[in-house]
Formats: C-alpha cells, structure tokens, sequence
C-alpha cells in the first residue's frame, strides 16, 4: 500500500473519477480515440497535464490518433480496482444521507451502498430503496461479514467522531465524510472530506474582482 | 483574475477551507498558536506541505512557536474572499438539493444560499427553511439583482448542461456540480465537481490489497 501511494500521486487519483466518466461519454457517443488536446477541452484541463496524468501508469497514447477510449477506460477501473463491486456502509441517514442512498441507486458504478445505519432508534427500520436503516450496534458484524472496506459517514458533526472510531474498528479502511468537522483517524485509514462548505469557500476564491 | 490563478495554485486553494475550519475549531478552544507539526498530526497532512500552503501568501509562522491562530484564520478567510456574505443560488430542488438547502442553513459560513430555482411545475412554491423554490424564467433576474456569482448545480444529468448554460447566461463565475457528468462552460467559469461516485471511486484506490 505505501508503495503504491507513492507511484500515483494523490491529486492524479482524484482525477481518473472524472477522465473515466469523460471515456464512459464518449463510449455511449461510440467514439474510439480521443486527443488530450481534446480531452483537455471538453474536460477543462491542461493537455500537458492530462497527458503526464496518463503517462504515470503506463504509454497507452498513440501519437497523432490519441488514446483508445475503451483500453484507457478498462485500465483507470482497474487501477482504481472498479473491475468488481465495492460495498460501501453508510451511517447517518438524515436528509443528506437518505438523497446519497438515494443518487447511489442511480449510478452504474461499481461502488454500492448495501447497508445504511442511524444512530437514532427513531431512524431504524425505516426503508430507502431496497435498504432498511439498521441500528449501530449491527455495524461490525455487517462491515466483517460483508467485507466493506469504505464508508460514507453523513451524521451531524457532534456525532461524527464517535461514529468514526466505531468504523475504525469495524475494520473501515477509507471513509468519505460529509460532516462538517476534521475526523481524526488512524494513518492506514484513508479519510476523504465532501465537506460542501469548504468547496463552496475554495470557490468563493474565484470570484474576487 | 489570471494573474491571482497563477499565484495560488487550485490544489493549495482546495486546502484553504480546510485549514480555516481546523484554525476555526482550534479558536472554539481558544488556542492561541499551533505548530505545523500539530497541524500535520490533526489534518493528516504533510507539515512541510503545509508550511509551503501558508507561506505563499506571506510568512505567518514564528520560528519555534508556530502561527498565531487568530490571525492565520483572518488571512484565509480574506484571501478567499469570505470577509463578506456570498450569495449562492441552488438549481435544481431534489432530495439532494433540499439537503443542501438544510445544511447549509446549519452552516456558520459566509457562503449562503438565498435563492432556490428549479424547472419542474410541482416544485414551484415549495418551502425549504426561508426560501421558496422559484421557476427558472425568474433565475436571470434573481441572479442580477442579488450580484449572485456562485450556484450549485443539483440537477439530474439530464437537464445539467442546459441549467449551466442559463446560470453562465446569467453572469454566474463560479458552480459546484454535483450532476454526475462534465459541464462544458467557458473559460471565465469554474466548474468544480462534487460527483459523489467520483469521490467513492478515487476513494477505491486505497482500499487494494
């Protein structure tokens, strides 16, 4: 694992998500090769930056025809290791939670929600889609005997904290967070922020002026 | 606006908020000065890479006893430009935008929604907390006559690109996408994705082995 986060930057994993939904369009529009000229318009990257992206894991451009969509596409999934179904566990089923379950129902991706969870005995039993909320004292078990290594936590802040320890030791290997508030968690897990607020500010920087 | 873009790289720019609403939490504690080592520790981040973020924009940091919180956190906040209210429209009112609308009034930020818009008849008229949800034929004028230049796109994907086309029409700078596509929008516009399956994918990648 260290090995591996060294070879592929960070900021260049963030971006294959979105070169491989851009190959995944093209495909439907059944076109074959693409340019990192044209990609970094439709995509509103550099080409350059696009290219080096692409060159960290191997050569698959071909000069003058550009890169083949479906060889390309094949090989982000599986470096991201989309090849096969990543279950994911979510806890806290308010609002935000309930609209995830719901956005993750209509994706074809290979990550999927399979369980979700609420702290709140208000909260348990009810259903979203396919899914019934569970209480937090089933989450270990679920988490080992599904073998989910990735969790979506969307709780209020004050109960956060507590709530991520309780996936760390479920054996909880990376986490994407939308609660407001900085988790602290152990070094092997991975700890992703979808804090709205903060991509709102990092926006407000480009409106100045 | 060029001129800005090249100095502060976006990446840096995504870790601003971050830093602001740790120097924000540290405040709530009233803690006066914090190292980068400490910082390092509680945002899970390189402290070299974080005394290089913050030294772009002047050195705040005193040799042996770190930066002074307060001040740290006024800097982020005026170079991102949040010492005043930015006013946000929200496009497209679905159980994801709803949550939006819900937790941003939780938020203390200066980024505020004050307008919400969106294109289905069954909509129109709903509240949500303060605000009513609007048609989309009044988006022009809302959007002038409030100076809005930041909205959050929460369309399903079909209707996205047409509804960036309207917002970029309307003179809005800056969208958080959270349509799971690539918006196409010139070049004075930015666009910054907040794709839950993208986020779910590149989370992916950690969970090998």
């Amino acid at each position: 694992m260290p090995g591996k986060m060294q070879r592929i930057p960070d900021v260049v994993i963030r971006r294959l998500p979105v070169y491989l939904r851009y190959l995944h369009q093209l495909q439907e529009y059944e076109v074959e090769t693409v340019s990192s000229q044209q990609m970094g318009v439709d995509l509103n990257l550099n080409p350059a930056q696009i290219r080096k992206d692409l060159s960290i894991f191997g050569d698959f451009g071909i000069k003058g025809m550009g890169y083949k969509v479906a060889e390309l596409a094949e090989q982000i999934s599986e470096i991201l290791g989309l090849n096969k179904e990543i279950p994911i566990v979510l806890v806290g089923v308010g609002n935000l939670g309930a609209a995830l379950c719901r956005y993750n129902r209509y994706q074809e991706s290979a990550t999927k929600i399979i369980g979700i969870f609420d702290g709140h005995p208000s909260k348990i039993g009810q259903q979203h889609g396919s899914l019934e909320v569970r209480p937090m004292e089933e989450l270990t078990e679920f988490v080992q005997q599904h073998k989910v290594k990735l969790a979506i936590l969307a709780t209020p802040p004050a109960a956060a904290q507590s709530v991520c320890d309780a996936l760390v030791a479920a054996g909880i290997k990376a986490i994407l967070n939308f609660a407001p508030l900085l988790l602290q968690a152990p070094p092997h897990v991975r700890v992703s922020n979808a804090d709205v607020t903060s991509e709102l500010q990092a926006l407000a920087y480009y409106l100045h002026g």
